[in-house]
């Protein structure tokens, strides 16, 4: 059922929170199983940055929690 | 047994407790063999922090325990 | 055989180390291979902490050790 | 072979020390696969520390070394 | 998604965050299923950190992140 | 190919570096696929320690590396 | 394609990164899918420490990367 809701969360904009506390924003364009992810036109926003970083393959064992917005 | 309990919570509140002692509470919608989760109308309840969050999707590996609530 | 142990203790109160130190008590009404534990009736006991849970899932990657009491 | 020496320590005497630093004595009962392991008449021995546990369930994952003694 | 993303970057420049967080920046020429990882012409841009590698060979349980340029 | 050299090593001495900084020396006399490790006699050599152990059970994820001595 | 270039490196000097921060350089004799490594030759070169090693096997789950010299 995590699977499921990844499914139907592809393409729109979700918050990632990872283990090194940073959160990406971005669409969700990809995903497998061991969630890895990918996101398109992501941004970095931890703090006082905003990074622009366009496409971010996501390795899943640093992912926390994803937050679709 | 686990993943018994896990069914028979589906769709109550429950209490998360993550390894980084965030506390999120939301309702039970979806999990997996990996103890991946999916929250519904969660909140992240960390010391004084009250933040809504909404559908969280969550990595089965950062998970401590799960209290329904 | 930790497998037999944990079958004879279902049912049984068991006092439960985690990996961060908490100590769970409670009884043992479910496990599975992965040590993925169902506490009844569990409470925290941690230094001054004594908070009552009721039913907790436990994930087993935090399982240190448990002890039938 | 590191199968075979436990099948060879079974019933017998050994001191266990984890990842935490903690050292459990006790007559080792019980090993699988993973180094999940039972010991009977356990006793933490750690610095100061001399606890009687009676049975102990210790998850393989926590385990640093065993030595029969 | 995430292998066909990888696929469709071979060959590309990305940068590469890893877990102590050294940014690596090259070519990326060969990845697999646990996203190992092998860049060419790849330099470690830390800080102020600026150093040749060459090809570097990355285990991927280091990897947070990487970013196609 | 590491098997191989295992192999080869079985009964002779060699030295044995943990995650923990420990180190231990002794003759291998058994490994296995995981590197779960049996050394005899066995002992810890860490700064000013220098520990007899006899027969020491190693669990293979806490090795860092293994030099034939 | 890691696992590729690790059979083209065989033979050749290559510096590895290990998780501690230390430094191993050697000539690469052995590898298997864990990325499991058998260096000869090998010397620790961490800061001042420069310490010959000969024959070294190295545990997958410690390697950060490796750089073919």
């Amino acid at each position: 059922m995590p699977a499921k809701m990844l499914e139907e969360t592809l393409n729109k904009k979700v918050a990632l929170l990872l283990k090194d506390n940073r959160i990406l924003e971005g669409a969700l364009v990809g995903y497998d199983d061991y969630m890895n992810l990918v996101l398109d036109d992501a941004q970095e926003k931890s703090q006082d940055v905003n990074k622009k970083l366009g496409v971010v393959i996501v390795r899943g064992s640093n992912v926390v929690r994803i937050v679709p917005l």
